[in-house]
């Protein structure tokens, strides 16, 4: 009996959270309202907050989804591609994910949700999965850096490629057009790697 | 007469300007209301509105002196300083800026102030001039590019930066604590130069 009760309430959960996902993706954050969440979960009001401490929290899970969602293209994008060539890839599809799921790709970063308490476990993995995608890209080319180094070097570029994908969606006039994105965040991320080969290159040789 | 008024409503413009730059950068963009205001600016609440069309407005001509407080920063950063040393040197002042301007920098930044119609022609002018002391110093990085080129490679760069030192000010975990946040900026730019000199280098000796 108290498991069948912890299965129906884990299905509700779910449901709110695909609900909250839905609801973000198509009006974005501010549009999260309980009313309407309560609505479209098919539940009571309440339910919500038997379920979920608040909005805020409710908000989180839905961007652990996104971010679950985010890590299938980003794994999409390094499969049979190496150094370099994986780093430019995963660049492209981080733009092409922002492009394409811009208000729930915009509540990630929103700063009412900037410290996910209640989540941060699960949140801490989802990122770290995330940069190890970039980190395992560095590691094949040949760079000079210690661990320590090549993790902060993966945030460095992962925030890099972020501002540039967050700038331009924007709308800002520093930003790029979206569909010039793609190819700025190629030309970039070739540029990152021809220096790393360079500093590389002249790490191994150097002047005697 | 009319000059005479048109002096001292010129006063008061600035005076509110001040006032409303001296809010922004202690209490943050939120903080700005008319009461205080005009307490700060030591007027009446209906003087603001003879004097601007709205609070936003009023933000917006704030943030145009933040940007000529950044751009002093970044003209002595670059002074006597050319290619990837002008580069660097700008981007560690960037951060500095941030880091000393946290709130006024935040306000350049604010969604609420994306589109500023009223100050456009100002706001152009004062980013515009600012990119170009990014691509004055890729002008003497000898890179094979277009004017056109250029001039989207400094808007991709300023992002690129500004994304580092925005996810590390948010606390954010994939970011850089700001104590870190000049050495990283500082090495990612010598990445992006030592990335344009072998790019450059390859394209003046093509594989034949």
């Amino acid at each position: 009996m108290t498991e069948k009760r912890s299965k129906k309430s884990q299905a509700l959960r779910e449901r709110l959270i695909d609900a909250a996902w839905r609801r973000i993706a198509t009006v974005g954050l501010s549009g999260l309202t309980a009313r309407e969440l309560a609505a479209e979960a098919n539940c009571a009001l309440g339910s919500i907050y038997s379920a979920f401490d608040d909005l805020d929290q409710l908000a989180m899970y839905a961007n652990l989804k996104s971010l679950g969602m985010l890590e299938r293209c980003l794994v999409a994008a390094k499969t049979g591609r190496t150094g370099a060539d994986a780093l430019r890839s995963l660049g492209c599809a981080y733009a092409r994910f922002a492009i394409e799921n811009r208000l729930a790709w915009e509540a990630l970063f929103d700063l009412r949700l900037l410290h996910p308490q209640p989540a941060s476990a699960d949140f801490v993995d989802a990122h770290s999965h995330l940069l190890s995608l970039i980190t395992d890209a560095l590691r094949e080319i040949p760079v000079d850096t210690t661990p320590q180094d090549l993790s902060a070097r993966s945030r460095t570029y992962f925030a890099a490629v972020h501002g540039i994908v967050s700038i331009s969606l924007q709308g800002r006039f520093v930003g790029h057009p979206p569909e010039r994105l793609e190819a700025e965040i190629d030309a970039f991320v070739t540029l990152l790697a021809d220096g790393l080969a360079a500093e590389a290159g002249s790490a191994r040789s150097p002047q005697q």
